[in-house]
């Protein structure tokens, strides 16, 4: 695939975990073949939205033939990296952090927890998931030593920027935030955020527009 | 304000809980008045986006002088339903239903946790941040006597349709649903899924792409 073709719109990359998630199901239950009829009414996406967007990776598909499932995950997987691998790290080992540490899907899209970091010493000495709890003095040695491309900050709102910064200077280039508040960092570091708030706000949109016929 | 102001473009009500949770972050910092300037700097949308959104709820900008913060977000949090209160319940006391119960966020945006419940008699009968966690058999009584508009889906994904569908049956109609996996309910229920999988497929683009610009 060429460095052109690579460039996806935005939105259609927004989509992609979506689809993603839905060829793997496929696949798990042994469908080889999907037609992009079938694919819209499972996303909620127009058949011809669904065909624009996968023409973007090469065209799969065939007249009446539908696409190729396991082609078409494996090519929206190298998309989104998922066959790089990560190294990865979670700072924070409260209840959050125990339950991202113990999410077998992360390591099935190339996620490999190698170190739990957490700043209470009653914490710290633990073990989560077979992976050992480090307190956070060990922090940056560790990086230093097994530089992982990745870290999940599950610490609370007061400590995030430090801790991002810390990483950041240290070379860590992903970060997973579900701290609650924007971090501010150069662009040549990947954040993306989980607004748990933000959902819930939507939700709350949702019931209350139930009536209404105006959902989401 | 009417019926007819209240309906607002879906894309509008997608930005909604990020101007909401910005508005409300400036009036914790005793900031009285903002420019859609400023706010199109803060959250990456262009001002004269701000100014088409925020029109929609009666505009209340004035030219030269910029926005009402405090009337803005009370009026989003409005159209957001986050002033009605919302009695909310937790299936599954594990690691992530224990550190969704501990946010106090979800209280201050109308949600109040009335109930927890676990499959697990050696988790039932414990207490988290103050609510006693009871067995999952007690939540069929429970429910029909406390009427909880929400429940937060906190379950394995083998037993989350199972679980959705009792709670719909009894009368709950806003799911909170964080089990990795789409559920097949009427459309009288509110339902927003929490697919974490997809924000970390997301985070892999971005980090993937970090040195084309392509970012997200």
């Amino acid at each position: 695939m060429s460095d052109k073709e690579k460039k996806v719109s935005l939105v259609v990359v927004k989509r992609l975990p979506r689809y993603y998630r839905y060829l793997r199901e496929l696949l798990s239950r042994g469908v080889s073949r999907v037609s992009s009829r079938e694919l819209s009414l499972k996303m909620g996406v127009t058949a011809s939205q669904i065909r624009q967007d996968l023409n973007c990776f090469g065209g799969f598909g065939q007249q009446g033939y539908g696409y190729n499932v396991e082609q078409l995950c494996q090519e929206i997987g190298t998309i989104l990296g998922l066959d790089r691998g990560y190294k990865t790290i979670i700072i924070g080992a409260g209840n959050l952090g125990h339950a991202l540490a113990n999410h077998t899907n992360f390591a099935k899209r190339g996620f490999t927890l190698i170190g739990i970091f957490d700043s209470d010493p009653n914490v710290a000495g633990g073990e989560i998931n077979g992976i050992k709890v480090r307190h956070a003095d060990e922090l940056a040695d560790f990086v230093k030593e097994h530089n992982p491309e990745i870290a999940i900050l599950a610490v609370p709102k007061a400590a995030v920027n430090r801790v991002a910064n810390e990483l950041v200077a240290l070379g860590v280039r992903g970060l997973w935030n579900f701290s609650y508040t924007e971090l501010s960092l150069p662009d040549s570091v990947a954040v993306e955020n989980v607004h748990l708030s933000d959902s819930l706000m939507t939700l709350s949109y949702k019931f209350t527009n139930l009536d209404s016929g105006d959902l989401l």
